[in-house]
């Protein structure tokens, strides 16, 4: 793991970058840098969702301050300099709005050239969205981002609604955190049960989908998922549909693939997985 | 059963003219009159679908041409005479574009306020489009006309591709089509056997997806659908989503609800009233 | 003077129904028949402009309720039924939204074929627009109209405010209307003399545009406008330039010229000819 | 002058970095460095001029290849860096798409707090564009980064070509440049000759439109030019007038103004400033 980079998001900067460092803290993993990133998308203003994850983003870990502090260096250039440096093609996970990357790229496209995979939390097709009917919350947020991103050229595995929404946060699986009896056990129950109470309404699901771990999920365990090589475009213009990623799933505009789109996940491995990896720590 | 209208939709205008006109023949209800509308979509250039349907819009059902004429006046003057003229209330169905029905609207909205509901076969949602990844055909053909008639302020029943492609025409399903042994009979065979092959090649379905159907089956047995009453609104100007029926299937948006959009079907139930209906002609 | 067709534009269609029908008579031409029109845009929704031409649209003008009625038919079947049965070619004038016209074009698009001309007031270009920066009133209130007219190959002059302009309603030109001593005289003076001022405090201009007459005015005297056959094209799609008349005024598109846009008025004579033809009624 | 960071533009980067090093010989300024800057517009795909200014951008001018060579360093860096480091603030002058300072103000949005000013050549209103009949070609390649620009909060001075349409190089400009005997004024009188010829054909002026010295002007004697306070937005997404500049000169959109826009100039002065300048080189 090379580093952490924060960006705006559910939650503004300041926020993502306390809560990162505190997370890191969590899990001890104090040698991995955290970098602090854009604060704004980069064309359109910031939306932020408190209402999903509470004022703080992570309401209901009880999260103490942590004590570690970010590292110096911008987010953007950091990005940069790793993958310009490593002698190794970078996987980059994406959790949150695209906008570090994006702006990464931009600066320096050919970097797209060192990264082995984008997987990216975001998007939503046989799902729709989650923030607009068309839109889920991470495309929407920055939308010109994940064009240039789903157009850099690099290998993407995109985690869209119709995979997290099959990864659901059960009653059952919420105590099975708790039940470790241990500070990452708890938080990770406590933060659960916090935000599914927005989805358990809105879906009438009986849990919360699971949204970002499905990344690192898919990089320890990639059997879990299953999915199909399409070619994803963001619609970065229109009123009613801005932040849609336009998955070509039937390929009928004979477009050239540029995504694997994950449409199945293992639930029951998923979850096992990550009952092994957080009762570790 | 007030009158059939033509729209230039699959294929163009003289050719829908032509197979309305057969159609009746082969039901014997001569007694319906058939009229002539749109030849373009409102505001957009017409497209349109012979790669599914064949050159002549119903590939496959070997219709002989009608001796049938049809009815003089233009279908847009008709069906604002017939729902300004009707005691009851009116039900529209529209298997193809929106076009006339929108054209009417714009000519008199105030005839919203005598049609007792539009039961309309397009758009998709969970099941994404046809046409181009976001947009079925009959919305993605005339999107202005879709907006008006969304706007309109009468009741709506939407059958998109999510119940469409629920309601399968199996071998097994044309074969009790063949064996009814009337002209009827072979004609729905034929002309399924035909365009489902472009479905199933698409989409690796079992069979094709029966569409227009849907429409008279609502018509007659409801109890065949569920769904739910949400907003729909159109894109009408995206690059990537034009067309889009853009349903807020979980009331994000606070927008007051226009539609009933079905998203499940009993297809045994649907196919057992097509055999029985299909059967008496 | 074959019809007046009435439609919803500077304010709503009820009076721009009651100011045809009080213009018709104060002109003492009670042959002409005015229809009822379009009460809505063809796609949006309606945008009016009584700040400009105050409550009743025609404010200063004094007109006494007219007596006349308006003749029984909707205008857009009215346009319809003229164009296709008139021997001759028809000249068709716009001076508000291009809704009736474009609605008839929409369900009859070969009456195209027999307009000699559609002389129409509205779009700008070196001027910008009067509505939003970039678009002038007529044409941001109904786009969609706008982009049906434009495209329907019937020869097109455009009178934009880059003429209108330059056509401004002086102290000097109002006290010679007054001077007439007619009713006719006297409400031109009125009615100019209160929409100028808004005008003369947006643009700190000597006098106000004088938009209207410039369509009648070219009919009866051409030599007063000078301009150039080029492309134009209706933004229908954008936030900040919606109803925009994009005028390739320097060929850099390769378009097919489809307008006439007139930048150039004799305004001298072009008053002139309003003093002759107002001061004979 | 503290550095000049060259951008894709009217040639590809490679093409600019070179011109901009061969200008800074000719005029013997060694002594500023050259950065190169972005080789991609932000968001959209490069879209170039060689139609006007031939193949290498400065066709006509005869340069010698240069032997000063570009200092490391990014363009967007060093942007960042000097606005940050430097105790006054900085003005920035912009001769082309804005993605440089645009990429800056995204990576580094404080920085328009350290700006005196941004004297940006670019735009058009009353002249409309000269890329599309909207858009100027400045802001056509690069909207999403001069919307960025437009509302970083930094002060702005826009010198669209409503100014530059009234500074020509005609014959007898051309001679005193040519006159001069130096290096200086014959590359001039080359580059402008050729690059007119383009100009004159399309606009059937009597010269050529001469655009990016008003930048350098304005910060030199800024009473040649007179303007105006205003509101400018960006138009990203339409499709017949993105990149448009929307002025909204009459003050109709009630929006704070965030730049001012110079619509004339002293020609003469303007003329006669550069022949002193160059002519001393």
């Amino acid at each position: 793991m090379l580093a952490i980079t924060a960006v705006a998001g559910n939650v503004p900067l300041d926020l993502t970058v306390t809560n990162s460092l505190a997370l890191v803290e969590l899990a001890g993993r104090e040698d991995v840098p955290v970098y602090r990133g854009a604060a704004e998308p980069m064309v359109k203003e910031l939306v932020t969702a408190e209402y999903v994850h509470g004022p703080t983003g992570l309401d209901g870990a009880d999260l103490t301050p942590p004590s570690l502090e970010e590292t110096p260096g911008h987010a953007v250039d950091q990005i940069i300099n790793i993958i310009e440096s490593h002698s190794e093609p970078v996987t980059v996970c994406t959790l949150g709005p695209l906008t570090n990357i994006g702006m990464a790229l931009d600066r320096a496209p050919s970097i797209a050239g060192n990264i082995s995979e984008i997987v990216t939390m975001g998007g939503g097709f046989f799902e729709g969205g989650n923030t607009t009917p068309a839109a889920e919350f991470n495309m929407y947020v920055d939308p010109h981002a994940a064009d240039i991103v789903f157009r850099c050229g690099a290998p993407i595995v995109l985690m869209p609604l119709d995979v997290t929404h099959d990864a659901l946060t059960t009653t059952e699986r919420l105590e099975r955190f708790s039940a470790m009896g241990t500070a990452a056990g708890r938080a990770t129950a406590g933060m659960l049960d916090y935000y599914q109470r927005w989805d358990m309404e809105k879906y009438s699901m009986p849990g919360g989908p699971l949204h970002d771990p499905t990344v690192i999920a898919y990089l320890l365990k990639p059997e879990l998922f299953t999915g199909k090589q399409v070619n994803v475009a963001i619609e970065t213009e229109a009123r009613l549909t801005e932040g849609m990623t336009v998955v070509d799933w039937w390929g009928v505009l004979n477009a050239e693939p540029n995504a694997v789109v994950m449409n199945e996940i293992d639930d029951e491995g998923f979850f096992n997985l990550l009952f092994e990896r957080i009762g570790r720590l």
